[in-house]
This record gives C-alpha cells, sequence and structure tokens, in this order.
C-alpha cells in the first residue's frame, strides 16, 4: 500500500459519526463531500448505533471509504485518557467494535474497509508494544485483511505490519513537524497550524512526495498514504476544503489507500 | 424449519455468557456440556467482550450453536425493564449487537446463527407491532438467513415469517401452559415447574410431538423445534441435565434446530 | 408556594448543565443571565461531574436556584424514552441523582432547592402515580423540605402535596393551551410557539395572573408559580432574552419560587 | 486519629456493596456482622443505586461505619484499571461519588463517615501526587471534617494530611509485609496469606501495638487504625470471622475509627 506502484494520489481521512444521542459534533455531511476515508467512531468513546449506521450510509453514497475508529471504553472521557487495560481485554473490546460497526456498514451496502485506532489508545500505541500487539491481534482474528492506518514507525503499524496486515502511513495536514519527521507536541508552541491556505500548501507537497518543511525551516522527506483533516475543530470545513481544492487544483486525486 | 420434514430430535437453548465484567453469573461451562443452542448476550444487558468471545469459543469447541441475545440497551436493569424506544433506534441497536457478537464468533471460528431477543424485549414483541418489526428490520439487513427464535403466535415470529427470515418455535421447559398453549404469567400461583424429573418428562412429551399437559389437566397440542432452559437460576444445571439425559434416554437427539 | 401572599414576581426556569464530556448543548452561560432557577441535569440523562459542578457554580454566582433535574437513566436515549422501572428502583435512582448533584452545589456554595423530573420521567408522571409516588418517596427520604417543581393537576404534584412537600406549579413559554389548561401534544398544529414577541407576551399575562389564551382563542386561568423556557432549541436564548425583557418592562421581578 | 490517645481496639474494614443490577458479589450481610466500617462502592466501579442504599441500612442497622469507597469510571473493568484522568476531571467524579453515596446513607439514616479509594485508584495515589492532590480536594470541598483511609506513607495520606483532613492509616490482614513495612507485590509468592488461624493472629498483633512479620522473619513496627478484610474473595466470610473472633477472644473491641 505503501510501496511505489500506487496509483497517484492521495487519500483524505477525517475523525467523522462522532455524534452521540441528543448530542451532535462535527459536520459530518460537509466533511464526507470532502474526504475519501471516514474514521467511523465505534460506540466506545462516540457514536451511538443509530449514528453509526447514517455516518456509513452517508460515506457508501459519496463513495468514501469507512474506517473502524476503535477506541478504549470511555464515553465519559471522549476516549482520550489513557486506559491500562490488559491486552486480552483491549482485543476483545477491539473485535467487538469491529463486528458493531461492520454491521452498520453492512446495513448501509459497504463493509469496514480499514482500522484507525482513536485518541488514547492511538497516541499509546505509538509507544506501547502490549496495547499495538492487542490491536493488531482482533484485527487479524476479525479480518486478516484489513489495512491498518496510523503513524510511521508506530508500534502499531510495526506489529501491524510483521503480522502480515496491509499498512498505510497518515500525515496530519495541520500539524507542524520536527526535523526528525516526528509530530511537535501539542504543548509547543506552533504545534498546530491555523491557516488553511498554509495547511493545503504543504498536503500538496506531501502528496507529490515533496516531503514537509519542518518547525526549524529544514525540509523532512515525509511519504505518506492518507492525510488527516480533523473533522471537529472549529473551521475544520474550512480547512478541509482548502486542502481538496489545492489537490484538485494540482490535478492530484482523491482516493481511499485502500486497495 | 418447523416443517414436518425436520430431522428427528430437538434442541435445547439457554441464556449464557451473562457475566460482566467481575461479575460471574451462572455456570456456561456446565451447560455449554447439555444444550445444543446459546443465546449469548451482546453487551447491551450483559456480557463484555471477553466473556462473548469466551463463550463463542467455548460454544464453538462443543458444537453448539450460538445465537445472538439481543436486549435493550439497560446494564442496570439486566434487559429486564420495558423501554419505549423507538423503531428505528431499536433496529440499529439490534443491528450493532449482532454485528458485535458475530465478530465474537468469528475470533471463535465460528457465526451468528440466530436471533433471539431478550427479557423484556422478548416480551415486549410478543404482542408489540413496531419493535417486532423493528428487530426483523435488523435482521434482515444484516443476514435475512438468520433464523429467529422465540414465541410462537408472537408479533416476533409473526413479522419474521412475514419478511422470509426462518422461524423456529420454542417451548418453555419450567412453565405451566394454559389450555390455549400459552404461558400462565408468572404472577400465578404453580406458573414455573421445579422438579426436574416433572420437567423432563414434559420436555421428552413436547419433543416426541404428543404435547403438554396444561395447567388444568387438559392435554395441549404443542409443537416445538426447541427448548429453552434456563440457565441462571439456583438448580439449572439440575434441571438442564434432567432434561439431557431424559431425551438421550429416549433416543431424541438433541440437535440444534438452525439448517 | 402557590399562595396568595407569594411576593410580586415570576420565576423563570430552564433545563441547563445538559452537555456531556466532548459534547456540548445549549448556551448555559447566556441562559444564566436570563432565568431564575436551573434544572441541572444530574448525569443519568446528560451532565457529567464537571458539567454539574460548573454549571451549579456559575448559577451560584449569578444568584440563580440549582434544582435536580432527574431522570430515567438512559444516556443514549437522554432520558426521552419510558422505561418501565420498578418504584423502589425509581426512588433509589432519583436518591442517587438528587445527592450526587447537591455535592456538586455543596462545591459551588450552593445547593439543590428543588426537583423537576426530566424528559420521559416528567411526561411517565404525570399520570403514572406509582412512578409519581417513587420519585415523591425519595424527596421525602432526602429532605422533605425540597420543594417539587411540575404541571398542576399532575400525579408528581398530587402525590408531593400529599406528602407534605412544598410543591410548585409551572407554564410553558412556548406552548400553545387547551381551553382546559391543558397543554396542546407536540404533534398537533400550533403545539409550540415560535415568535418571541408573542410568547414573551404570554408569559406576562401568566405572571400578572391574567391567564392565557388558548388555542381556540378562549381565555384559561392559568396560575403559575415559574415559567419554563426553553434552553436547547434554536433561538432559545433569544426567547428567553425577550421574555425577560418584557417582565422587567413590565416591573415583573423574576426572581426564584423557592422560599 | 492515629495518635495515643485513641480508645483501645482496631477497626475492621471492607469493601462491600459490590453487586450490581442482577450481579451478585460477596456475602455483605455476613460481613456486615464482623466489620466496624463498611467501604461502599459508588456506582462508578460497582454498586446501582439499590445496592448502595440497601448496604447503608444493613450497615446502619449494625452500627457499622460507612465509608465511600470511590473509584475511576470503569464498571467493565471494575475500577482495577488505571485511567490517565486530568485531576479537576477526577475531582469531580470523586464529589459526585461522595455525594451520591451519602444521599442513600442518609435515606438509611445514617451519612457518609470516611473516604477510602477503591481499585487501581488506590494503588495510582500511594505515589500519584496529581491524583492523591485531586481526590484530596474533592473531599475538602465536599466535607473538610471527612477522614481519610489508606496506607501509611501513600500520597493519598500525605496530602490529606496537608490539607487538614483527618487521616487514619490501614493494614492488610491478608498481605506480607517487607522488612521496610510496605506490602509484597502480589506478584511475588507468599505475598498473599490464606490461612484463618495465621491471619486473626497477625491482626491480633498488630491492633495491640506489636507490629507484624515481615517475609523474611524479622519484625516490622506497623500501627495501624483500621484492618483491611477481604469481601468477595473465597473464604472471605471465613477470615473475617477468625480474625473477629481472635480479637474478642483477647478483648480487643471491634470499633470504627471515626471519631
Amino acid at each position: 500500500m505503501t510501496g511505489r506502484d500506487a496509483p497517484p494520489g492521495i487519500d483524505l481521512n477525517s475523525d467523522l459519526g462522532e455524534s452521540f444521542g441528543r448530542w451532535q459534533l462535527g459536520d459530518d455531511d460537509a466533511m464526507l463531500t470532502l474526504v475519501s476515508s471516514a474514521n467511523v467512531a465505534c460506540g466506545f468513546h462516540a457514536g451511538d448505533p443509530g449514528v453509526m449506521r447514517r455516518t456509513c450510509e452517508l460515506a457508501a453514497e459519496r463513495g468514501v471509504a469507512v474506517g473502524a475508529h476503535v477506541a478504549y471504553r470511555d464515553l465519559a472521557g471522549f476516549g482520550r485518557r489513557f486506559i491500562d487495560i490488559a491486552p486480552q481485554e483491549l482485543t476483545d473490546d477491539v473485535l467487538y467494535q469491529l463486528g458493531a460497526l461492520d454491521a452498520c456498514a453492512r446495513a448501509a451496502g459497504t463493509r469496514v474497509r480499514y482500522i484507525k485506532p482513536h485518541g488514547a489508545l492511538y497516541n499509546a500505541i505509538v509507544h506501547h508494544d502490549q496495547q499495538a500487539a492487542a490491536v493488531v491481534e482482533a484485527v487479524l482474528r476479525y479480518n486478516p485483511q484489513l489495512p491498518a492506518l496510523g503513524l510511521p514507525s508506530s508500534a502499531w503499524l510495526r506489529h501491524a505490519d510483521k503480522a502480515g496486515l496491509p499498512i498505510a502511513h497518515e500525515a496530519f495536514a495541520d500539524r507542524a513537524y520536527t526535523p526528525e519527521g516526528t509530530l511537535v507536541p501539542r504543548t509547543e508552541p506552533g504545534a498546530v497550524l491555523h491557516d488553511p491556505a498554509e495547511i493545503a500548501e504543504r498536503c500538496l507537497a506531501i502528496a507529490l512526495g515533496a516531503g514537509v518543511s519542518a518547525i526549524d525551516g529544514s525540509q523532512v522527506p515525509l511519504r505518506a498514504d492518507s492525510l488527516c483533516v480533523h473533522g471537529d475543530s472549529p473551521g475544520a470545513v474550512e480547512i478541509a476544503r482548502a486542502v481538496a481544492e489545492r489537490l484538485r487544483g494540482a490535478a492530484v486525486p482523491i482516493r481511499t489507500f485502500v486497495a
């Protein structure tokens, strides 16, 4: 999936389906006209079954790939708090979420086509070997053809790759990078970019394989199969639209990374 | 499934996988040596993902069919309280549970092979047309080959049948019947039987097509594809064992009703 | 509380603190400058502990009375689905919510000063005697001085009154009334009013004891200790502001109904 | 509370009220005839409102002090998994639980008389300064007279003491100690004692101020205001009974540590 024979173009992914019951979050309708992959919440950090089914339906209508945005079981914390869960329990929790979303996807005429962990779990399995392996184990047991989307050089993709899962690298449209190609921590100044034009320009550079300029001005090689654009921050739709238009303007197709 | 060309024998089904987290309920290990169908809780009234996966594994090992024991979202009430949920929301909740359990079943090398609603939902859809149709709709959207198990003459089976789902009738091993062939309400004296030998004898009669003697002593014709034996009451295992032994003693095979 | 010796003025109450975790709902900050009583969600249908504590702090700062907006345990349904819960369980659930909110109120330098059930529970106990009595029982066991706010002629206020709780009547700012003084069901045309000026005028009439014009044009006597203004619908703040300004313009003080 | 002028005798505390909905855990009825302090679950890791109210009633009847057994919000994990929750959120969660249990206690004619964190939270705040301070903050805001029960030399008691809360030290009846007076980790052989007579003898020694023999045979001085006896393990009641009988046999009163 990350090889040189990939078709031209780039994937845009976004976290969607994050409403729950009475509570609305994000503008999924707008985002689903812009992205090619939807990371759909599976009920553990957000997303009730109705939200999940409707998000899958909208994604299917628009030709957007549905991905499982699996998370710790933590509605009150929106999956943003690390939980020191035993690997076997994490495997089972992920399996449950995969199946639940896949049922919604089937009802919408599509299927879950990749997996991308959410929030604190995403961050944990950059380094946490046991939890990374536990998520991989769930995918293997559910569907060993399901691609894993994540941060290059994360434990998550390393374990997924070793286990034979297809893997895909993502880069962040609105985040600054260090000269080493890692994300500048959110706590540091300049870590998050806000200017839609600048973000769009960086996305184009990444899509064309030109890498990205790091926070110190140096140029970093950065290959990505997918660009993550946020769906729930203020200005999210505007940024996503700028990115999509810049890519289209440069004749770079926006298309799912899934084979 | 209820036709005259069914193979000889009868199914025994039981509600299993009803533990949750730290809490144990029932003796699944023993019950899974006796029954041929396991109604496995899907996380909404009982059953965490680990319990679900382990129950499916044990069922698969023993050749017991896994059924989805779907319920209202009500852990605190164990799914025993009627909830006036909108039909579309109920459809989505059932879809979610079907998928979640099916993922656990797949991980255990099997699949969900039928559906039987639990508790207050089971009772509601004996008469509640909209909720009955909503559960049927979920099954149709998930897998229109999945058999529906339930009470003869319930709205649930009537809607399922009309929609083209395979249906299967169940009778209750330990419940008294009216002369009309319906269950004597639990609130009435004599509604629940406790003597294992008597229960076993009634089960054999039902399995042989001889019907059942009603609470007034009259004989009621009663056909059943499956006999429900309870898994979590005191003496449950003893009763299930008496039933299983009586059937085997009469050379009536215990085998799943699923084709 | 509903006697003729009540001080001049009228209470405005609104459902607030309905955010949860990552999800925001309503503009509590604006509403808390307009109303005199805040019905604060207690965690069962909305409101996490942080939202509860902050809402109580803001209410305390602004001199707004904190009321317990108790509900069925149903986050996914926002407490809007009837649950056929046993009376004793409902009593315990309400007790729990009262204490939880009171702790948040204490931490904010105030206390829970009244109780108003939410959503489906509010609707159920207009007629459902057992559930109405169960809620009253919880209040009695927690604090028999706590006033009950609700619909005149509801089972809820009838039971509360009989048990010796102070009671307070509420009217709805934006709802049409029948000639008999009951609410026109939401399913009927004209049931909900939208024009801020009209709503404000009706509120003033009620506050002055002039009653309200019913949907057929007849005049209905209607006494109220409190007017409910919604906090989370589109235009909610605008309507509440129009009501508050109209009352102030007519020199009718907006003040809590709590003694 | 830990001074030399404490009355003679020792407190026995146990984790109780850990059932939830359909699920029973432990033999609270038996344990409440043996202990003098009940750590009652508050709904976040166990304990629904009905269980909480009934446990408080039974404790009140038997003259047993009710303590708040506050925990992370984690029913599925029984509060046994560390959660990296922000301190302010933890303060609010603890406040909520304190109030909820106190309401149940009031309905039972008593009050919450101390606080002892549960499970992973208990373990975390032995060392985790921010979480320890957050729990203390909740107690201060709720009731600055409420005693804190915990492990000597824990961050929890250090922060509580500094903040002016009464503190009480507990020792574990069935755990081995290192020569330094800390608990031998559960993962090491011999960490947990099982012989009721031996456990009872150690408890008597601690109660008499004679300290405890460490795992290497050396004698460790160990002062405790309370001895924790487990309520839900196999043999729990038998051990608690042996301890209670040994103490009574030596004329050491079993009485709450609360002033």
